[in-house]
C-alpha cells in the first residue's frame, strides 16, 4: 500500500515555530517517526512539504494514480484553499486530514475547514501522533 | 490505564439506524472490537451509552477520579450541549472526541462542535476505527 | 394501528401556564379528547409526557417497533434538541410535529424547528385540535 | 360556513411538476377530494388558483365579507410576499396556511414563511391531506 | 404641474384594516383631502390604487412622460419589490415615498425599504398628512 | 426548434432607461437582432416582455409544451421572484438566464439570483450579445 | 404652539460641508426660512445646534415642559445615539426626525436609524424643505 | 417566605473545577453560607443541585406551589435550555438568575442567556455573594 | 470605604419617564434610599447623574484615586459607549453595573452590554433595590 | 485578434474528475474544439492551464500587452482569489469568466465569485460550449 | 505648516492605564516627544486631549481654517463615533488616524474603524512612534 | 540592521495599474526612493516582489535568520492569505504591514486584514510614503 504524506505551509518550521502550540519536535523528527511506523505497517510512504497551494494541488493530482491514500496536514490552507478541496474530490482516493494542534481550541477562523467535507476523515490535536494514527487509519 | 468510552444519544440504534451514514455494525459489535483492542493494549476499559445529557455529564464527573482518559462520541449533543463541554473542562483528564461519520460532510449544523474546543483531540470519519484510533491515542 | 402521542416539556402545566398563549384546557382534558377520537378512528393510542430530552429520545426509540406512527409536541425542545431529531430520523416510522400555538407568531427563536426537517409533517396553531388533526393525518 | 381555498403559483401544474416532491395527483383530482369532504362537512367551498401575488391579495380582500375562513397554499409566495401577509392581517377572518410537502425538509429559503405569523395555523407535509385536514380545522 | 399619487397593496381597505395602525379614515376620504389640497396648490393630480407589483411598475412607466412627479405609498412592496425600485430609477422624474404609519416602529422587516434609495425623499408617520406634506414637497 | 425569449420588468424602457448601465439600443432594436440570428440559426423564436411576475410564470408554464427552450432576462425579479424559479423547475425544458449588464459589478442585492440554481446556464454582461449568445447556447 | 428645532452635529458647517450632498445654503439661511414659515404658521419656534449627544439629550429633556413638539435633525447621531432615543421616548411630546439628504441613498450604515422607532414621523431628502414640511407636520 | 436555590450542571464540582474562574469554595461551603444568611433573613430555604435540564424543569414546576421565589444558577444551561426558560415563564413566581463569574467577560457564547428574559432579575460576577445578594433581592 | 454612584443618561427623569418600565420613584427618592443604606453600611457615598458620555468617563477617571468602588447605571450608554468601558478597564477599581429594569426582557439592542465585560459584576431587574444590592456587593 | 484562454486549477483532470458534474470530455478534447472555432472566427488563440494562483496572475499580467481579450475559467479560485481579481482590474483588457457547470446550482460557497465584479461578463453552465460562446463574445 | 494633534478619550491616563497594552510613557512624555520632532520638522503643532465626542467634533471643525493637517488618535471613539467621521469628511483637510497599539490584535470590536474611511491614512501599533511617523506623513 | 521589503501581487504593475487608486509612480521609482532612505538611515535593505502566496511565505521564512525586520505590502493577499499570517507569527521578527492606498475607503472586502493581527503595526494611505514611514518605524 502506497501512502503520500503532505505537510502544508510553514510546517517546515516545526520545532522552532510557536512551540507552545506545535510542540518542540522538528519536521525531520516527525518524518522519522512516520517512516518508522510505515515500516512496521509495511506501508510504502512518501513525505513532502509545500508552502504553495498550487504545489499541493499537483501533489494530490499525481497521487491519483501513484498512491492508495493521502495523509494531508493543510496548515493554514485548511481554512480557504478550495482548490485543494476540489483536487481531493477529483482524485477519488481517500485523503485523511491531519492537524497537530486542536484547531477548534484556537482562533475562530481556524474552526472552519473547507477541506474536511471532501476528506475521508479527520484527526487532530495529538501532535505527531495525529500523523501516526492517520497511518493506521489509512491501512484500514 | 483506565479508559471510559461514552457513546452518546441514539448510538444504541447503530446497525439499524441509517446504515448508509453510520454503517451496519451494531453497538455490541463495536464494543466487542473496542474491548479486544483494549485487551491488546492492556487498557482497563469501561463502555457506556446514554441518551441524556445529564447522564453524560455525570459519567464525565465520575471519570474525574476513576479514569485516566475518556473517549466520547457525543452524537447530536456535539452541536449544543455546553453542559457536557463544561464537564470536560472541569474534570482535568484528557477527553477525545470521536465520530463514526465525517460530520463536516453532512448538514451544516453538524459542522459546529461546542465540545471540540475543550477536548484533547478529535477523530472522525473512520466508522468503528474512529474508536480504535482513539484508544491508541489515549495510550500516548 | 398503534399511535404514540408524546407531550414535551412543561405541557403538564397546561391550563395553568400562560392561558392566553396555550388555552385553559388541562392536559388531562386534552388527553381525554385525544382518546375519544382515537376510539372513533379505531386507533390504539398511548399518551406520555416528558420534561427531559433523553426520555423523549428513548420513547421514540421504543416506538420504533411498538408503534406505527408518533405524534410529537416537542415544546421548547423544538428549537435545539438535535438528539430528538436524530432519533426521529433513526426510527423510520412517521412522526408528526404538533404545536398548540402558532409558533411563527411568537418570539423569533421559536421560528426555527430543528425537528421539522425529519418529521413527516407539521400541524400548529389550532390548540387541542392540532393533536386531533394529527391523529387523522396519522391514519392516512 | 363558507370557505375559500386558494392555490398559489405553479400549483396548476400539479401531477406533472416534480412528482417526487409534490405527488402525482393533478389539481383537478385534489379539488375533487376537497369538494367531497366539504360536502360531508356541510361546507360551502369555493376553490381558485392564481399565479399572481396581486390576484391572491384581491381574493383575500374579497373573502373578507364573502367567507368565514380561507385555506391558502401560498406556494413560493410563502417566502417573500409580504403583501399577501398584509392582506391576511387586514381581513380579520382566519386563514390557514397549507403546504403539500414538508417545506422544512427542502431548500433553506423555504424555511422562512412571511405569511405564517399572521395565519391562524399551519398544516404541511401531508400531500392532499394537508388541504383536507385544513378543512376540518376550519370547521372548528 | 401634474402629480400622480399611487396607493400600494391593501390600502383600499383603509378605515377597515387595523385602525389602530392605519387610522379610521377610508381611502375615499383620504383621496378627497388630497384632491382638495391639490386644488389649493394648483396641482393637476391623478390618484390610483393597485394591489399588483406589475401594475405599479406600469403606472410608474406611464408617468415618465405624463407627470412631473409621483407620490408613492408602496405598502408591503416597500420591502422587497425591486422591480418597482428599478422603474423609479428608470423614469427620471422625482418619486416621493410616503407611509401612513411610522414603519420604523413596527416589525423589523418593515425597517428595510428597497425603494427608498432611488426616491427623491421619504415622508412617514403622519397618517393622511404624509400625503399632503408630499404634495407640498412635490411643488418645491 | 422553438425558443421563447422573455424580457422581464422595465426592459421595455431600454434605450431610454439609464443608458450608461443598459446601453442605447431600444428593445425593438434588440428584438430585431434576435429575430435575425434566429433566422440564421433556423430557430422559431417568439419574444415577449412582461412587467408582472405572474405573467412571466404563466408564459413559462405555457412554454412547457409549446417550446424547446426559454431565454429569460428576469430583470429585477432575478433577486426575489421564487415563483418564477419554481415555474422553471416545474416545466422541465432548459431555461437560460440572461442579463444585459454584469449584475455582479452593481449593487450588492443584485449579486443573488434566486433563479440561477434552476436554470441550465447563465450569460451576463455582454449587452444585446447576451441574448444572441443564449440563442446559440439554446441550439446546442 | 411652541416648537423646538434641534440641528445635530456638523450641521453648523452647512453650505461649506460637502455641498453636493447637503446643498449650498448656510445654517443661518436655513434658520431664516424656518423662522419665516413659523411666523406664517403662528408658531413660537426656538432653534439650537449641538455637536454633543449629551447636549441634545438635555435640550430634549427641557422641551418636555417647555414645548409642544420638537423637530430634530440628529445628523450622525441618527445611527447610534440610543441615549437620544431614550430621551425622546421619555419626554412624551411628538418629535419629528428630519434629514436634509436621503439617508437611504448613501453609505449602508446610514440606513439604520435608532431614533426613528420612537419619533412621531420622519421626513428626509428635501433639503431645507425637510424642515419646513416638518413645521407643517408639527402643526397638525 | 420559602425560597428554592437551584444549582445547575457541574456546580457540584465547585472548588475543584477551574478555581481561577469559579473560586476555591466547595458547593458545601457555599450552601452553608446561603443557609446562614437565610436564617438571618428568616427565610425557609431549600437547596438542590442538578446536572440534567429535565430535573431542573421539574424542580421549577414543583416550586410553583411550594415556594415564593427561586434562585437559579443555570450554569451552561443558561445559553440554550429554552425548556427551563419556558418553565420559569409558566410558574408565575419570581426567579432570580445568578452566576458566580461575570459571564460577559468569558467566551462569546456565554454572553447570551435564553433564561434572562423571563427572570425577574440577574446577579452575576460576585462569587458566592451572588447567591447572598439574590437572597436579599428575593426578600424585597 | 468610599463609593461613587453614577446615574447615566435620562435617569434624572425617573418617576416621570415610562413608569411601567422604570417605576414611579423619582431619582431623589432613590438617592435618599441609597444614602440611608450607605449610612447603615458605614459607606462614604457620593452620587452623580450625567447625560453625557464624556462626563461619565471623567467621573470614572477621577474615581481612580478618590474611591474604592463605583456603582454605575450606564442607561442607554450600556449598549455602545466603548469609551466608558475603556475608562472602567483603565481605572483598576471595581465597577458594578446596575440596571433598574431587566434589560434582557426588552428591545433586542438592549441585550448587548459593551460595559459588562470589564465590570466586576452586574445586577439588574430589581428597581431601586438593584442599587442597594450593589452597595452590599461593593462592601464585600 | 489575440485571445488567451486560461483553465484554472484541477481542470487538467477533466474527463476523469467527477463526470456527473463536469462531463466526460478531456481537456485536450475541449482545447481542440476551442482551437477549431478560433480558426473559424479567425482568432489567434493561446490556451494554458494552471493550478497555482500566482501563475494565473502572471498569465493575466502578460496578456496585458500580448492579447486583446482573455477567457478565464478560474475553477475554485473563483471564490476567494482576490489577487486574480486585482490582476483583471489592472490589465485593462476584457476578461470573460467561464464555468463548465452552473455554479449557482452547487454548494453555497460556489455562489460567490470574487472575480465576476471585474470581468466584462460571465458565461456558465453550458459545458464546453461555455468556452465556445465566450470566444464569440470576445469577438464582438 | 500647522498641525493639530488630538488625543481621544482615556489617553490622559497613559502610563497608568494598562501598561502592557499602552506602554509606560505618560501623555506628557509623549507630548514632549511630539513637540521636539515638530520643532525639528519646523511644524507649528498644537496638542489637545478630550474625553467627549462633541469636543473632538468641535476641535476638528475649528481646525478647518486654523490648521493644515490633523493627527487624531480617536481611542474608543474609533469604533462608533460617526459624528467624528462626519466632521473629518466635512473639513476638507487631511486627517491621519493614529493608534498606539495594534488594534487588529485586540478584541474583535476594535477591528472596525468608522473613522478610517474618511481619513487620509492610518498608522498603528508603534507606540509613541505612531504619532511621530504621522507628523512626518503630515509634512509630505 | 537588515530589512526585507516584500511587494505583494500585482504591485509590479504600479504606475500602469489604476493610477487613480495607486498613483503614477512605477515600482522601480518606489524602490529607488526606498533604497535612498535606507541609505540615509544606514539600513541594509533587500526588495522583492512576488505574485504567489507560497513565494511570500518562503521569503518570510528565509527572513527569520537573515533579517531584523520585514516591511510587507501583501496586496490582495491581505484579505485571505492565512498562510502568510502564519509565517509572520512563526518567524518571530517584527513585520510591518504597508498599503499604498487607504484600504478602509475602498470595497468592503478590503476592510478585513488577516495579516494585521500578527504584524507589529500597520501603515496605509500615504502612497510611496507608506514604505518610507515603515522604514523609519523599523529602525525604532
Amino acid at each position: 500500500m502506497r501512502v503520500l504524506v503532505i505537510h502544508g505551509p510553514n510546517l517546515n518550521l516545526l520545532g522552532e515555530r510557536e512551540p507552545d502550540v506545535y510542540g518542540t519536535q522538528t519536521l525531520a523528527q516527525i518524518d522519522a517517526r512516520i517512516a518508522q511506523l510505515a515500516d512496521e505497517l509495511k506501508l510504502d510512504v512518501r513525505i513532502v512539504q509545500h508552502n504553495s497551494e498550487g504545489a499541493i494541488v499537483e501533489e494530490l493530482q499525481a497521487a491519483r494514480t501513484a498512491c492508495d491514500a493521502v495523509i494531508l496536514n493543510p496548515g493554514a490552507f485548511t481554512h480557504y484553499a478550495h482548490a485543494i478541496a476540489d483536487a481531493i474530490a477529483a482524485i477519488g482516493i481517500p485523503v485523511i486530514e491531519v492537524h497537530l494542534s486542536n484547531i477548534f481550541a484556537r482562533e475562530s477562523f481556524r474552526r472552519i475547514s473547507v477541506v474536511a467535507p471532501v476528506c475521508a476523515g479527520t484527526i487532530g490535536g495529538f501532535g505527531v501522533d495525529s500523523y501516526l494514527l492517520a497511518l493506521r487509519a489509512a491501512v484500514r
